[in-house]
Formats: C-alpha cells, structure tokens, sequence
C-alpha cells in the first residue's frame, strides 16, 4: 500500500492504493471518501477490497493534496463547494478515476467505484455522468442529485447499501433517487435499524444520526461482494 | 421428493418436501406459495433450496388437499378469503410450519420461511404472528397489514426482495412497512427494473405488472443464500 499523487488541472491531489498480493492484471475499484476527506476509514476499506476480494483498490481523493478536514466545520468548508458545483466534482472524479486505471497491474478495462457518505454522492455521479465504470456502490450515501445532469442516463450498474433511519437521506429521497435512476440498473437495499455512517467503526452519535450498525456493515459488504464479482464478470 | 399429507384443525393439506442428499438435522425452509397455490414454481424453489443450499425445503399448503386454482378467478377466489381473514391463514401457516419441522431428517429448532407473492404475504405473517421461525423472506410479496396484529412485535429477521415497479406492492407501500416494521431486523431489497413475479419463470403480462426477470431473480436468490447462512448461523 502506498500514497499515490496525481494531477487534475495542475492541481495535485494524493490518493491510496492497495494492490492484492501476488496478482496482476486485475480490475480496480475505486474508492471515494467521506466528508473528512481521504482517511483511515477509506484505508481499511482499501485493504479488505484488496486482501478479501483481490482486486486493486485506489482510494481517490477530490479535495487537494494536505487538503483535510478534523471538525464539523472544515469538513463541510472542504465538501460543500463539491455539492454545489458537481461538474468540478465530477471532473476531480474522473482525474482520480484515470490515475487508477493507470496503476501498474491494473486492468484499465475492468472498474468500479464505491464511496461512503459524501463518498456515495460522488460515486453515483460517476454514474450519471457516465464515467466509465462498470459498476458503482453508494454506501449511505447522499442522493442529492446533480444539477448539471438533470436526466442522467445511466449505463453502470448501480448499488444503493442506504440505513433506513439516515437522517441525511430520508424515504422521500429514496422515492426520488427511485424516479430519477429510472431505467437504469439500480438496487438499493434498506436496512431497517441502521442510521448514517452504518459503515465507519466508532460512530456511535445518535443525535446526527451517525452511528456504527455491525449487521448492515457486515451484510452491506457481503453484497458488495456479489455485486462486483457480476460487475468485473 | 414427496407429497406429505397434514392436517390443521380436521382439513386436509398437502405439502411438498425436499431433502438434500445424504444430510439429517438439516434446517428446514418453509416455502409459500402464490396465490394458485402449491404448485410447480414452488417444487422449482424446494428443489434449489435442498440441491444448492442443502436445507430441508417444505412447501406447505394454505388451501386444502386438491385446492388448486388455474385461472385469474379461481386463484382469487381462492387467496382472497384468507386475505381477509388473517388469523385463520396465520392459523393454517403455524399447521404447515409444524408439518415441516415434524418431518425426519429435519432439525426442528432451525426454521425459516419464504414466500412469493401471496406466500411473501404469510411469510411476512408468520413474522407479524411470532411464530417459531428465525427468519422470513418476501419475494415479490404483498405488503397488506395483518388486521389482528395491528402492531406486530417482530423478532424474526425479514428479508423482504421487491421489484420497484411492482403494481401490487407501490413506493408508498414500501414506506408503510417500513414503518409497521420498526424497530425489527428487516432488510427490504428494491431491484429498480423489476416488476411483480420477477422470480417465475415465463411470467411476461406488462399489462398487469407480472414478468420474470432473470437479474433480479438471480440476484435474490443470491441474497436469500447469504441471509438463511445468516439466520441458521
């Protein structure tokens, strides 16, 4: 594993790779961070995709290289510019998407691209902006649709893992990510007692609604599993 | 594979059991059936069930010995008098579970259920009921509370496998058991192209929303494999 930099319209940016042992050749799968920014919880995600799934994991990054957040309000000052202008988001996102393909042992023909809060906001405008993935994972996710593609039409393969009790994306946003993937290959799965960051070990702050859920972060990545052993085919 | 007889309070049923081979004190699946009763497509699934996953699989009967419908009309006239009255299927589905946990080879202390259609309705009513199974799974099933169990304690986990675009189970549908199920285990898996009867095979009437579809019957089952390891630990 080792820190990787790369450049999007001469900005630099460091992202994590993670390569499985032994292997080459194999596809990648692309990982988008939460609103703190590239961290420890992307890392270990990094590790199990590699080690447990063998397939190369590339942890993006689309705030700047150094650029991180450690409270509430750097991280929305380094997020909320992303959410408002999604064209640059996505734009971050295809830079980080290209490095990874470029990895040496990986299979630029064979991607796919997970992410977790923000994170699952980014990785589903990868799909609407059909970047070229295969597939795509959104785990508790952000539904707020892009303002720059307002009919997107989507060809990836689309996993919603979603915590029926998130407070940042309700059952009325579920009827509208419903409504505006129509057509497109999507599931989304609901788990009935898991809250916000149902994924991120610690979390455990009921009054935002971010909490650790070890049933949906065990059963979400078991379908994670499935779901890219049928995306890489 | 054999026909078993049983009875429920003087009637007659006939189920349906599978055994994979050369196993005992398996866990059993109980398996519902749709609304023309036990028939092909459930044997299909107890075959799956036994073969692949290598449980005990008891497809029961809700309707009588001989009680089958092969028409729209018979089938309704069938189904619908137990749709209304939920204490007396629920009566007959705790007979059936009975039956199948009876049956040699069969560990009586490891039961689960699943259901199409109608039979994801009595799956979701045995859970609502409490009766003595560690898991349920709903597919394509209707959503329709139980009128004697106005607010179910539920404590079987519940996989409920949906197609969005199913007619007899709508978007405000799936917040409603959402909500009647608060605070259970419950999993709700929403195939975005799927309608009503995505799992029967040579179903294709758009016109009244019931058509196979090969992903999300594939998916499912996949799903289902990973929840009853799961549930029988």
């Amino acid at each position: 594993m080792s820190a990787v930099e790369y450049t999007v319209d001469g900005q630099t940016y460091e992202g994590w790779l993670v390569m499985p042992d032994g292997k080459s050749n194999v596809p990648v799968v692309v990982i988008a961070h939460a609103w703190a920014g590239l961290g420890e919880n992307e890392k270990q995600k990094a590790a199990i995709i590699a080690k447990e799934f063998g397939y190369a994991a590339f942890a993006v990054d689309v705030y700047g290289k150094g650029k991180r957040g450690t409270t509430v309000e750097e991280n929305q000052a380094l997020m909320n510019p992303l959410v408002g202008d999604r064209a640059e988001l996505q734009k971050r996102l295809a830079g980080g998407l290209m490095a990874a393909k470029a990895q040496p042992g990986v299979d630029g023909s064979k991607a796919a691209a997970i992410g977790f809060c923000f994170g699952g906001l980014c990785v589903l405008d990868m799909a609407r902006a059909n970047q070229d993935v295969l597939g795509v994972a959104s785990f508790h996710g952000l539904f707020r649709p892009a303002e720059n593609i307002p009919q997107p039409k989507i060809t990836a393969k689309v996993l919603i893992e979603h915590g029926w009790l998130d407070p940042m994306a309700q059952p009325q946003d579920v009827l509208a990510i419903a409504k505006e993937f129509e057509g497109a290959d999507w599931q989304l799965h609901a788990h009935g007692r898991a809250y916000h960051s149902f994924t991120t070990q610690g979390a455990n702050n009921k009054e935002m609604g971010t909490v650790y859920d070890a049933d949906a972060d065990r059963r979400s990545f078991a379908y994670l599993k499935t779901f890219l052993t049928e995306v890489f085919g």
